[in-house]
C-alpha cells in the first residue's frame, strides 16, 4: 500500500465514501462540469465497441414530475440533473440499413443485454466522476416500475429500453455510510460457496443495520438486513414482472 | 472549471484515459492492493441495498483455461486477476428460507435485473479503481458465448447467473485511444431523438476509425465503425441467442 500515491488514494478514498443523495440545494450544476461528465460517458467502455447505449437529459419538468411517479419518489423532480441511460441498438440497426446491408440480428437478446451493460457501466462512469467532484448521485432504479409508460414519455423507438436513472447535483444532507454485508459472503475462489447458516453469518450485520438511522425517516431506526430481505422477497409488482413483455414491445426477441 | 482541484482533475482525467489492455506483465497485483478493489467492490451501491451480485475469483488455471475458450481469447487465460461478476438471489433467497418467511418472489425476473445491474455497477467501480491505481482492465462481455458452461465450470447455485468478467494487471502494452462517436448522436434532451442519416453524422467518426490501428492486428487497419456495425448485425452467435433459456434453468422466471 506504502507505494501508492496520495492522488490515488484520494480517488479511491472517494469511491469507499459512497453514500446515496436524495436531497440536493438548488444549486445548477455548471455546464463545463456537466459536459465533462457527459465527457467520461462517452469514454466508458463499450461491449465490442458498439456503444449501444445512449442517455436521455431530462430538463423539461414536467416529464421530471411524470418520471418522479413512476419512480413514487418525490425527489426525482427536484434532482437539478436528472439522466436515463437506455438501451439504444436503434441506432446501430438504423445505420447497418443505410447500409442496404442484414440487420436481422440487431433484435436479439444478446444485443440487449450487450445494450445494458453498456448503459450500467456508463451510469456507474459518471456517478464516481461526479463524487469525486463533490457532487451527490442517487441510482433511479425504480424507473422500471412502469419500463412501459417510461418508453411512451421518453418516446424510446424500437430497439431502445430504459435501464437506470441517476439524479445528480450539490448535496444538500450527510447521510450515514451504509453498513454492508462481508466480503466473505459475496467474494468466493473458483466456484461459487453455499454457506449452511446465514442468518448466522450475517448476525452482526443485522445488528450493524438495526442501529442505523435512514434519514428518510429520521427519527427510526431501519431494519435487520434479513427482515428487509425476507419483506421484500415477498412482495410483488406486478408490473416489473412484466419487463420482458416490454422488452418484446419494444422489438427484441426475448424468447 | 477553474473552480476544480487538482485532485479532482486527475481522477477524472484517469476515467478519460481508458483504454482496453489485454497484455498483462506477469507481475502479481499486491493482496493490499487487491483487498481494496474488493473493498470498493463492497462499497458499490446496490438496487434496494439488497447486495444481490457475487464476484467468483479465479486463481484455477484450468478454470481460467476453460474460460478463456469459452470466450474465445488466449489472453483471458494470462491475466494475473480474473473476476467474473454474477447476479446472486441465490444468498437472499436462502436468507428468507431460513427466517421461514415466503420468499416466492426470489425467482422474478425484475429481481434478476436488480442482480445483473449490481453486477455491472460493481465491474465498473472496481475497473475505476484499478485504472487510478496504474492497472489495466479489459471486460469480457464473451464469457455469455457460453453461458451454460460458465454456470456449470463455477458451480453456478439457482437464482445466480454469470454476467461479465475482468482481467486485471499491469498493462504490457500501450494502446492508442479508440475513437467513438460525437457526443450529440449519444444524449438527447427529454425525448429520444432520431437523425435522418446516420452515415452522414459519422462520416468523420468512419474515417477516424480506418485510422486507428488495433493492437490486436498491429499492422492492419481496423474497419469503419459503419462496416463493424453491418458486419457484427448480420453475424448469429446461437448460444447468445438462448441465453434467456440459461436464466430460466437458473430457476427465474423470464417469461
Amino acid at each position: 500500500m506504502e507505494q501508492m500515491k496520495q492522488m490515488e488514494q484520494e480517488i479511491v478514498k472517494s469511491q469507499l465514501e459512497h453514500r446515496t443523495i436524495r436531497e440536493f440545494k438548488q444549486e445548477p450544476i455548471s455546464s463545463d462540469l456537466f459536459d465533462l461528465l457527459l465527457e467520461v460517458a462517452r469514454r466508458t467502455p463499450t461491449s465490442n465497441g458498439m456503444q449501444s447505449s445512449s442517455i436521455l437529459r431530462i430538463t423539461d419538468p414536467k416529464i421530471k414530475q411524470s418520471i418522479a411517479e413512476i419512480c413514487n419518489q418525490e425527489y426525482v423532480a427536484t434532482a437539478p440533473e436528472l439522466l436515463i441511460f437506455i438501451v439504444d441498438q436503434h441506432r446501430n440497426q438504423a445505420i447497418a440499413l443505410e447500409k442496404s446491408v442484414s440487420q436481422e440480428y440487431a433484435a436479439d437478446i444478446d444485443r440487449f443485454f450487450q445494450g445494458y451493460t453498456d448503459a450500467c457501466i456508463t451510469a456507474q462512469n459518471i456517478l464516481v466522476a461526479a463524487e469525486t467532484m463533490g457532487l451527490g448521485v442517487v441510482y433511479l432504479g425504480s424507473i422500471l416500475n412502469d419500463s412501459r409508460r417510461m418508453c411512451q414519455l421518453l418516446k424510446l423507438p424500437s430497439l431502445t429500453f430504459p435501464v437506470v436513472g441517476l439524479g445528480i447535483g450539490y448535496p444538500n444532507q450527510h447521510p450515514e455510510k451504509k453498513p454492508r454485508m462481508k466480503q466473505e459472503l459475496r467474494v468466493f475462489e473458483n466456484q461459487y460457496r453455499i454457506f449452511e447458516h446465514y442468518l448466522e453469518e450475517i448476525k452482526s450485520y443485522d445488528e450493524e443495520m438495526e442501529n442505523y438511522y435512514d434519514l428518510r425517516n429520521a427519527n427510526q431506526r431501519v431494519d435487520s438486513f434479513s427482515d428487509q430481505i425476507a419483506s421484500r422477497l415477498s412482495m410483488v409488482n406486478a408490473n416489473r414482472q412484466q419487463m420482458l413483455d416490454v422488452v418484446r414491445e419494444q422489438g427484441f426477441s426475448a424468447r
